[in-house]
């Protein structure tokens, strides 16, 4: 790794070498890898980039913590589609609107990026095995790429997670381990046996390389932008490790000269579990909340990240903004009608805050914005079900449909 | 459409002009589209081809029926990832084995392409509305692509169709009208509004410009094994669009001498319901069947587009393979755990399929092939919980653990 100087914990600044099976610091601190950013500059230059044929997470090689040899993972991870979206920017009266749907990612979530250098550093570290803890897509995309690389996974899960996620871990071939009991007592006995066995460990606030891989649609977007840097960049926040990736990534472009002003971010929680937005609103430190929320990927009540995250709110001297589980699902209706994508509740949450931030007019026809959707609807479509409202019901017959056009106000001509 | 000629019958030979709203011939018969072949050849080689930064289907846009002008739709479809997957060919016994996950596609399925086209054609034609009757991918298909577009869109459904599947119509803004009745009389109503009211029509057995969408899967497929051809293409069949359109494709770049040789093409059918199949094994016509499959986007006993699918398969001198739900639904899981492909069953249909033919003996160590996977598995988690099996259910404790891995015979040292 040339360009990798060492970790660094995020709290007491100790500075550990950057090896593979690297975890939290003694004092409990999550670790940053620092590069070498002089030596990237001069090896790195907007022109080595455009010329690289691959399309995937791994066209930045330079700015990723892998080994020169290493050789990249088999799915196709990242290059999601920046879409610009003029007539929601109209609807919102923002300038212009950008949507990253990093739902398409080859396990249908931007986890895939942070799973796919766990499988590369399990790899380089020589491991056979992965584990993580995880009712989601963390365990969804960990299960899906540790399978295409010929790697086996062993994936604690407590016994109330949804069987439809369970059943997408276990066609991948996980070994799945549902424990009865809180996501406590699951973390507890996945520690454990992580310990016993000498897994790779693949926990995002454990392993720091996991946000290394996150910040890549940091610099997708910057590149599909043209190195043209929004005002603001938007997401849901749940433990705070997919946020604090997408400012490091940020941070290193403006560090090699990619970009020359970093956007702000807006960070996106439910309303009923947003223990880091009111952190940064009553300006405390963050306590745990309740997750009472429908967007399960984001319901983390005691976020595993809080330290990283909040420092790049702050640092982008960002916004916050909390949305009702209504405003969430309204949001997933007014991306699917007017963009055709398709978010799972957690995934949109982002593009909620936004259109929040909008009426209250804190965002408005001077700003640019990008919205990242973390996560595909098709993981969710009971949500879906609930919030889309009815069809027309009626039988074969034309004059029932001119009749129930009629009533509805479907405006046919 | 400088390279398009006209439209002909494919069972009386008649032309037609190459209108945007083209339909069926007045015998009835289903069109092609005829192109210029001498006229691409001149204009487009594999030089142009591989300088075009554009990674979607459009960028095949000289062997695609639509204007020069037409700008391509919002969202980003086609250039799926082609895994080369060793070592399930190795476990097969194929000389090579690679997988097309075509459930990387927007709204998760090879029908993305169809309705792409489907909503250029419309704009083409100066259509506000398009309209299709189906209750699955291309429904959702169509709705995604046309709200990116936005233009609108009436789907027709029979009421017995799924929940979840309408659910996503309806977050992609479409006006669903669910038919109390069968199938046929949910396509009476629909033919009946569509004539009604003009709207444009997008289904694939009536529109010749779809199956010219999906073609491109195979302008793909070839550009990705850089134009070597493999010796098998495996694909699910239903309506018998899907093969006749990935066959349109591969001889297209015969006709342009893009590739030397043609591929055999592999047509897998659910055991339950295989009248494509049944007419080729048996050299007698097609009679309808009964839809007893759980593979739900092939179950089409009455399949539209016969003629054309028949052709497709004596004229490559195809190989047919039907399976059972259970030989589907062990493909999905052979393709979860080795490859990390998650696919619908009908998705999986294809590779299943190759893997019979290989136990059979006729695909063998000689042999390279392509299976392409048309859906994700996303799209029905149902199946996939039931096929999948249970996980390992304990309380948080590491004895309870041991004796676990020990019972089940879990290999950890």
């Amino acid at each position: 790794m040339k360009y990798v100087k060492y970790g660094k914990c995020t709290c007491c600044g100790r500075e550990y070498p950057a090896v593979p099976d690297l975890t939290n610091c003694q004092c409990g601190g999550i670790l940053d890898i620092i590069y070498d950013y002089d030596g990237i500059r001069k090896a790195f230059t907007k022109d080595t980039l455009r010329e690289r044929p691959d399309r995937s997470m791994w066209r930045y090689r330079e700015l990723l913590p892998i080994e020169e040899n290493t050789p990249p993972t088999p799915l196709r991870v990242g290059w999601s589609p920046l879409y610009e979206e003029p007539r929601l920017a109209d609807m919102l009266d923002l300038k212009r609107l950008w949507v990253k749907d990093d739902g398409q990612n080859p396990t249908a979530s931007l986890k895939d990026r942070a799973s796919a250098m766990a499988v590369v550093k399990a790899r380089e570290a020589g491991a056979k095995v992965i584990a993580c803890s995880s009712t989601g897509n963390a365990a969804s995309s960990l299960a899906g790429n540790a399978a295409a690389a010929g790697l086996e996974t062993y994936i604690f899960v407590p016994s109330r997670a949804p069987k439809g996620k369970v059943a997408q871990l276990m066609t991948f071939g996980a070994t799945v381990i549902s424990v009865q009991g809180s996501y406590e007592e699951t973390f507890a006995l996945s520690k454990a046996a992580i310990e016993k066995w000498g897994w790779y460990n693949r926990n995002a606030a454990i392993n720091p390389y996991l946000s290394e891989g996150k910040k890549t649609v940091a610099f997708e977007i910057m590149e599909q932008l043209d190195w043209q840097v929004p005002d603001y960049i938007a997401i849901s926040v749940g433990d705070g490790c997919t946020i604090a990736g997408l400012w490091k990534g940020l941070k290193d472009l403006h560090a090699i000269g990619f970009i020359d002003r970093l956007p702000r971010l807006i960070s996106a929680q439910a309303a009923g579990c947003c223990p880091l937005n009111r952190a940064i609103e009553t300006g405390e430190p963050w306590k745990p909340m309740e997750e009472n929320t429908l967007a399960d990927s984001i319901a983390v009540g005691v976020p595993r990240n809080a330290h990283k995250a909040l420092a790049a709110i702050r640092e982008s001297n960002g916004l916050t903004v909390n949305v009702s589980d209504q405003e969430i699902m309204a949001a997933q209706g007014l991306l699917g009608r007017t963009c055709g994508v398709f978010g799972e509740p957690a995934g949109v949450t982002g593009t909620a805050g936004v259109k929040k931030l909008c009426e209250q007019g804190l965002l408005g026809r001077e700003d640019t914005v990008v919205s990242v959707v973390t996560g595909n609807g098709l993981k969710d479509v009971a949500n879906a079900i609930k919030a889309c409202g009815e069809p027309i019901t009626i039988p074969s017959d034309m004059d029932r449909l001119l009749e129930a056009f009629a009533e509805r106000g479907v405006p046919v001509s």
